[in-house]
């Protein structure tokens, strides 16, 4: 086997960074849980047909070929999943008559897209989404539930501040409407360029592709340029002069959620007109979200409700969800050193072995401090103490034990040297030392 | 989107039954970090010819291709992994100036394999991997370990009892040589045929395809015959006649492992001496274990001591593991029904919405119980509470929560009607139901 080299787009973590994913996921899962959601996992991929539904084949989809494939046997139809969503409404159709509706699920797994890899864009990669479906109709409430619940989980991790940007599918088509627009999707596709190429190429656009008169032109780009952390946008979108009942209630249901925002999680939520979100399923609450201070990694935690993604023709279960982006968050972080783990193993104890013979009394001390789920592991060999205790060190394990002949032994902390008599059946450590514990470094993002 | 059935081979469980599986990987994760195991991740795909390395074309392997590769792009080279020892090896390669060794990791992930589905055989399966790993030399302690901390995690959760069986490639190789036999690894893939094929079969191809005698054939047969849960095993292996020195160190290893294991955990591990492991990369100890009361399903646990798996041509990492079938096991009981969850959701009380004008209020409420750890959530719809109170039997949801104008609130624990007085600031459920927790339903095959 040759020397191995990384795989562009695959990111791999050293295994203290793997536990500080998995600590991140175990907040995300234990806050979701709090908030009454269920776990779902999907398998991993999906039919060909389902993943082209909505027409995204600029996922750039993995597609699955058995290498033992007969050579009369075509491509196995199956890709890699692209996102949770597909997958989920799949879910909700295959297994409906075993789910009690609405459904709170959450789900925490890998997709795969084969798109060039950049910062903050992989081809493998983990998220973590929270959905609210349910057959038939979806109450509005959901959708100022949902960034709630993401804030819920973010406030209590070691990370940089969210601010969510939310709008409404409704208004600018219900503002298209009004104005007399008629290509909406074409106006929202245009606007959702605005970051990338100014409001300048967004007007030409508008007026040479998407039909619109230079003042209706005009009109779009005011409407997108309107933010607002409170429900003062009302007012500003009425002044833009379009009327439409459609605009209405995309303004009120907006505001709502701004207001939700306001009384649970105060500096959570911006109206940002200019969000449109390119996946033409949302017909509703649109979100996207920045971590202060990183804003030019993009949203680490998108979605919105939909209504018509998930129906076999004769049922519809529209839904509403988010979906946060693990990988992109943690890339971030671990690329600038902002998050920690105050050790790299597990292990709080290293019982030191005094010779070879000793090995099985020494498993049995382990196996006592384990039963008191005390992370304990036995030296390697019977090498000297001092290069015992540096086994210890250089991994960060804080107490080295050392069995005595008689009922009671020693314990040293190898941070202070001090060393006591401890018995295995009762010695604990400080609770900070039981188990790693997550912290955020100090970095210039970070307040 | 039409009705959609199931994949075969591609297992997705229920929301409760995804619980389950997340139970049960808790427990995992814990026990192993108790053992002082780190965790490591590795990324799902791998290149064909690492994942060709050990001729296991049989394997039925996953390429990928990109949906939207250039007409002039051959395929990409990347395959699906299908386990977690031949990715572990690459990494270990890979990150090797950024890992401590000897180094202690587990692995709890997804595989896939294009076989053709069965019971106990997916095509996409979870599993639970440990695996300790040195440079250049590794102790054999690590071989009479290893099942150690299996059964330390399986006898905590509530699954049949396991039986580890264990071998060591040392003793039909020194057997082998002992009697002059020189194909010893068609030997070795000849018995691993007995419990398929029988040992007649077996003696008539050792004899066809393997070049034994017919005494040698009959002596290898009585070698596979052996088995024993103490070390007498030792003796009746040396009455068969053969004598090599590399005979003699696997009976002294085997030994010792067997020894270990009534030591530490009595009844666990039986020395078995048909066990011999497809995969060519063993070169010590080797293990497969059954589900007592389910020896039909096949080995849930299997692995072995390897030395030349990961070396890049100048260093070598030998190591030893052991890989839990997660998705056999489970797959298993929950198609026998012999698992459970206290309830279907993690939701312990649903606070009831007297009127949707409330639904802020009711919200705060079910924050004050969150924040004390108790998993809220807020009722979907104001209906009448008769309807509100059955939304929460359908779900397992054991209080609800009726807000009082006044300063105090009420609670109903559903199952036994009993309504109380209760402040969100401090009232808690009895700890039975604070989470949902899991048990055995008792089977035929269960004690």
């Amino acid at each position: 086997m040759a020397k191995q080299s990384a795989m562009s787009g695959f990111p791999e973590w050293l295994p203290h960074q793997r536990m500080i994913e998995q600590r991140v996921l175990d907040v995300l899962r234990e806050v979701f849980e709090l908030h009454g959601f269920v776990p779902v996992e999907t398998r991993s991929v999906e039919p060909l047909d389902q993943l082209l539904r909505k027409g995204e084949t600029d996922k750039e989809i993995y597609l699955l070929r058995r290498l033992q494939a007969d050579a009369d046997e075509s491509d196995s139809g199956l890709g890699l999943h692209f996102d949770l969503t597909v997958p989920f409404a799949r879910y909700v159709l295959e297994h409906a008559g075993r789910l009690e509706f609405p459904l709170r699920r959450y789900q925490i797994q890998k997709a795969w897209r084969g798109e060039r890899p950049q910062e903050g864009r992989y081809r493998e990669f983990l998220q973590a989404d929270i959905d609210v479906i349910d057959r038939d109709t979806l109450p509005f409430h959901y959708e100022a539930e949902l960034p709630l619940v993401i804030a819920d989980a973010l406030r209590r991790l070691p990370v940089p501040p969210i601010r969510m940007q939310v709008n409404n599918r409704k208004i600018p088509e219900g503002f298209c409407r009004g104005l007399g627009i008629a290509d909406f999707p074409g106006v929202l596709r245009t606007l959702d360029k605005l970051a990338k190429i100014g409001a300048q190429q967004v007007h030409a656009q508008l007026v040479d592709t998407a039909g619109c008169s230079t003042a209706q032109a005009d009109a779009c780009l005011a409407l997108a340029g309107i933010t607002a952390d409170d429900t003062s946008f009302v007012d500003r979108v009425l002044a833009l002069g379009a009327s439409d009942p459609l605009l209405d209630e995309g303004l009120e249901q907006l505001a709502a959620v701004v207001e939700s925002g306001r009384d649970h999680a105060p500096g959570l939520l911006l109206a940002d007109l200019s969000i449109a979100r390119g996946l033409d399923y949302y017909t509703g609450t649109v979100y996207e979200t920045v971590l202060v201070g990183h804003e030019r990694l993009g949203s680490i935690c998108s979605g919105g409700r939909y209504d018509a993604l998930a129906s076999d023709g004769e049922v519809t279960y529209p839904g509403v969800g988010l979906s946060l982006g693990v990988t992109r968050l943690l890339g971030r972080l671990f690329g600038q050193d902002q998050i920690s783990i105050s050790r790299k193993v597990p292990t709080c104890v290293l019982v030191a072995l005094p010779d070879e013979a000793s090995r099985s009394r020494c498993a049995a001390i382990a196996g006592r401090l384990r039963g008191r789920g005390i992370a304990t592991q036995v030296a390697p060999a019977a090498d000297k103490y001092g290069k015992q205790i540096r086994f210890a060190e250089r991994r960060g394990i804080p107490y080295v034990w050392f069995p005595q002949d008689g009922p009671v032994d020693q314990v040293r902390d190898i941070r202070s040297g001090e060393q006591v008599d401890a018995d295995a059946d009762r010695w604990t450590p400080p609770a900070d030392d039981l188990r790693p514990y997550l912290g955020a470094i100090a970095g210039e993002d970070t307040a």
